[in-house]
C-alpha cells in the first residue's frame, strides 16, 4: 500500500513543504522510521529528531520552520493528523467476530440488537439486553438483567456482573472485571462480617477500559464511570466510586471507596485515592502521588501526601539537598562554637 | 417494597425515635438518600450530614441525641444493623448457576457434594473434589486434585490451578488466579533458569478474594491464607506467603515471597511487604507504606521504609517543613556573620 | 517416595559431611522442615537456622564449615542442586491437557505442529500458527494471525490477542493479556479521541510471564519482550516498550509507553517507570522505586524520585535524621540568641 504525500496532505487538511508527489509507504514513530515512512512531530522536545529520524516525510504543526532537506506536511494537530493517516494506512487488521457463534449461551429472554456479533462461548444470562452493533468475544460472561448499549466492543475473557449497565461505543478489553462485590466489612469481635453490595455499576457511553481492571460494584446506589473517560490497565476503582466525564486514569491506579472524581481529572500512573474525597475538575495527580486529603478543581498535585505542585517540587528539592544542608548545620555548629570559646576567652581575660 | 419503621426496628433490635408507622420505601447512604429511604450513621465525622440527608430515617449508634425531626433508630452497631436492613430490603436480586450445566467439562473422577452449581464452560480436572452447595460460574477453570469446600461462591474465568486447597464459604471473584508458579529462577552467567514450584496453595473457610487478585504456589510446602481473612481486588500474593486469620488484605498491596502476615493484620491499599518478613499479629500497615523490616504486633507503621506511624508522622511533618528550616538555617548564618563581623571589628577595633 | 543422601549428593555433585545411608523421604524449606526432610542454605543470613531446622540433611555451599549434628551436602550451587532434587522429589504432579479437545475451535487455516496440546473451550482464530510439542488450557483465547513457538505453555484464560508473535518455551500463567491496545488517545476540545493501536507484542523465547500480566500492543511497530525475560505478577508494560534479553521484572512493576529497557535490568516489585526513557543494561531498580529520568547501565537506583543507592540512601538517613536535625537547629538558634545578649549587654555596659 502506498500514497502520495498530496493524497496523505488531502486526507489532513496539510500543507506540503516538499515534494508533493512522493510515495510514502508506511507509517512509523519518529525514532523508529526507515526511508519511505511518514511520521510526525507533536512535541517540541522532539525537534532536533526531525534531522535525525530516517522517515521520508513529517508531520509538523503550522508553526515549525523547515530546517530539513526532508518533506514536511504542516497541519493544525499533527497527533489527530497522524492517527487519521495512520488508520488511512491500516490493512482490515482486526477481524472481529460476525454473527451469533452456536456455542454462544444466550438466555431465553436476552435482548438482541441488530447485527449483534458474540463470539465462541461467551455466557449471556436472563434479562440482558444487547443494543445494536455491539460485539463481544470470546469467554466473556454477562451476569442476568446487564444492559450493553450499541457499538460497544468487549473483548475475550470479561466479566460482567449482574444488573451493570454499559453505554454505547464503549471499549472494554479482555480479563477486565466490572461489578465484583465492593470491599466491604463490619468488623466484630475482630471476625469480619459482609456487606452486601446490592447495588450496580454504571459505564457511560465512550468509555475506554483497560486490561485486567477491576471497577467493583457499589454497596447500594451505583459506581459510576462518566462519559467519556478512558480507563488504563491494571487500575482498580472500588464501590461507589463515581467519576466525571472525560477522565483519564492511567494504568495502576487505585481509587479507594466513595471518592468523587471530577470532570476532565487525570490520574497519572501508579497514583492513589484514599476513600470519601473529592478532586475536582481538570485537576492532575501526578504520576505515584498519593491523595490522602480532598483537591479542589484545576490544579496539578504531585507526591505523597499530595500536594500542590509547586509545594510538593520545592519540598522534594529540599529534601534532595538534605545531606548539604546537614554540611551547613555542621558548619554553623562549628562557628558558634568558635565565637563562644573566643567570648569565654575574652571573658576570662576579663575576670 | 416498603416496610413501617416499626418492623425495621424489630430486624435490628433498633429503639425508635420518632413516627413507628412511617414507611420507608429504600435504603441508601447518607449524602446520595432520598425521601423515603432509611440511611445510617457510623462514623460520628458525618454527624452533621443529619441534618443535611434527604432520608427520612437514620440508623444511629445507641449514644447519639436526636437534634433532628428525622426519625432515628438507635442501635448497637449502626453499620451492621444496617447491613441487616438493606439485605432485607435487596430484592432476589443474584441469580447463581443452578444444577450442572450441560457444558461444563467434569473428570470422571471428580467428586461432587450435594446441590453443586456449577456454570456452562467450566472446566474441573481429574481428582478434583466439590463439596456440598458449592457454586461455580461460567469459564472457571480448576485444576486436578484441587479440593474445594462447602457453599464456596466461585465467579466466572477464576483459574484455580491443580492441587490447590480451598476452604469452606469462601468467595472468589472473577478472574482471580489461584496457585500460578512462585516467580522462583536461579540465575547462571545472567540466564535464568526456573525453579520448579512444586508446592500448593491453601485457602482457608470464610476468606475472601477480590477481582483479579493472584495468589502464587510456594515452591514447596504451601502458600497459606488463613481463616477468615478478606483480601481485595489486584492484590499480589507471592510464594510461601502465610497470612494468619482474619487479616485484612486492601487493593493492590502486594507481598512478596516467604512473608509470614499474623492473625487480624490490616494492609491498607498499594502497600508493599518485602520477602522473607514477619508482620505480627493486630499490626496495621497504612496505605502505600512500604515494609522493609519485619514488624512487631499491634503497631501501627507507615511511610516508605515503614515506620512506627508516630515517628512517621513526625519525620513526615519535619519534611513538610523543610523550606522553613532552610530559611531559619540561612537566618542563623547571617546572624553568625554578623556577630562575627562585630567581633572581628571589636578586635580590629582593639587592637 | 524415599532416597539415600548418597543419591541426593551424586544427582548434584555433591560431597557428603554425614551419614551417606541416611534416608530422606522429602523436601522443604529450612523453616518448614521436618524430620527426614533435607533442605537447603543459600543465603548466609540464615546460617543460624543450620542449628535450628528439624530437617536432616542440608545443602549448603562449598565454604560452609560444620557446626552441626545434622548431616551436610556441600556444593556449588545450592539453590540451583536443591532445584534439581526438588525435581527429582516432585511426583509427575502436574497433568497437562493432551490431544485436541473437541470442544477447542479452531479456524479452518490454523497450522498446528506436532503433538500440540489444546484444552477445552480455547479458541483459536483465522492464521494462527502454534508449534510443536505446545500445550494451551483451557479457555484462553488467540487472536487471528498470532503465531506461537515451539514448546510454549500457555495457562488457562489467558487472552492474545491478534497478530501477536509469542516465540518457543514461553510460559505465559492464566488470566494475562497480551497484545490489547495502548492506552493511546489525543485530546480536542477536552474530548479523547482514540488513537489507532495497530502495531504487535513480539515475545522472545524462554520469556516467562506471570498471572494477570497486561503487555499492550504497539501504536505502530511493536512491544518487544527479549528472550529470557521473566516477568511476575500483575505487571504493567505500555506500548511500544522494548525490554532486552534476561531482564527481571517483579510483581506490580509499571512500564510506562516507549520506554526501553536493557538486557539484564532488574525492576523490583512495585516500581514505576515513567514513558519515553532508557534503562541501561544491568542496572537494578529498587522495590517502590520511580524511575523520571533515563538511567546508565550497570548501576542501581532507589527512591522517588530514582536516584543512584548510595546518594538515595544518603537522603533518606537524613530523611530520617530530620527530628533531630530540627532539635539541633533550635539549639543553635538558642546559642546565638544568648551570644547576641550577652554582646547587647557589653555594649550597653560599654556605652
Amino acid at each position: 500500500m502506498q500514497k502520495t504525500l498530496k493524497e496523505i496532505a488531502q486526507l489532513i487538511d496539510g500543507e506540503i513543504d516538499g515534494d508533493a508527489n512522493a510515495l510514502i509507504t508506511g507509517v512509523s514513530g519518529i525514532k523508529e522510521a526507515s526511508k519511505g515512512d511518514i511520521t510526525f512531530l507533536a512535541n517540541p522536545k522532539y525537534l532536533p529528531l526531525i534531522e535525525k529520524t530516517h522517515a521520508s516525510a513529517i508531520i509538523t504543526s503550522r508553526d515549525i520552520e523547515k530546517t530539513t532537506a526532508k518533506s514536511i506536511i504542516r497541519t493544525d494537530n499533527p497527533s489527530l493528523a497522524f492517527a487519521k493517516i495512520v488508520s488511512s494506512f491500516a490493512p482490515a487488521e482486526v477481524i472481529h467476530p460476525k454473527g451469533i457463534h452456536p456455542t454462544a449461551i444466550l438466555a431465553k429472554d436476552a435482548v438482541l440488537g441488530k447485527d449483534v456479533a458474540i463470539g465462541p462461548y461467551v455466557v449471556v444470562e436472563q434479562g440482558v439486553s444487547i443494543a445494536d452493533r455491539t460485539i463481544i468475544y470470546a469467554g466473556t460472561f454477562i451476569g442476568h438483567h446487564s444492559k450493553i448499549g450499541e457499538e460497544t466492543l468487549i473483548y475475550s475473557n470479561v466479566s460482567i456482573r449482574e444488573r451493570t449497565t454499559v453505554g454505547s461505543r464503549v471499549i472494554i478489553h479482555s480479563g477486565t472485571v466490572v461489578g465484583a462485590d465492593g470491599f466491604g466489612f463490619v468488623s466484630i469481635d475482630g471476625v469480619h462480617h459482609k456487606i452486601p453490595q446490592s447495588g450496580t455499576v454504571e459505564i457511560g457511553d465512550d468509555v475506554e477500559i483497560g486490561a485486567n481492571v477491576t471497577i467493583d460494584r457499589a454497596r447500594f446506589d451505583k459506581t459510576v464511570i462518566g462519559k467519556g473517560t478512558k480507563i488504563d490497565n491494571l487500575v482498580q476503582i472500588a464501590h461507589n466510586v463515581v467519576i466525571g466525564e472525560n477522565s483519564i486514569i492511567v494504568a495502576q491506579v487505585g481509587i479507594s471507596g466513595s471518592t468523587t472524581i471530577g470532570k476532565g481529572v487525570t490520574l497519572a500512573g501508579q497514583a492513589g485515592v484514599a476513600g470519601h474525597l473529592t478532586i475536582g475538575d481538570g485537576t492532575i495527580v501526578a504520576g505515584r502521588a498519593g491523595v490522602t486529603k480532598s483537591i479542589p478543581a484545576n490544579i496539578t498535585v504531585s507526591g505523597f501526601p499530595a500536594k500542590p505542585h509547586e509545594t510538593a517540587k520545592r519540598v522534594n528539592a529540599a529534601i534532595q539537598n538534605l545531606p548539604k544542608l546537614y554540611d551547613t548545620v555542621a558548619k554553623l555548629r562549628k562557628k558558634i562554637e568558635e565565637l563562644e570559646k573566643w567570648i569565654n576567652k575574652g571573658q576570662s581575660q576579663k575576670n
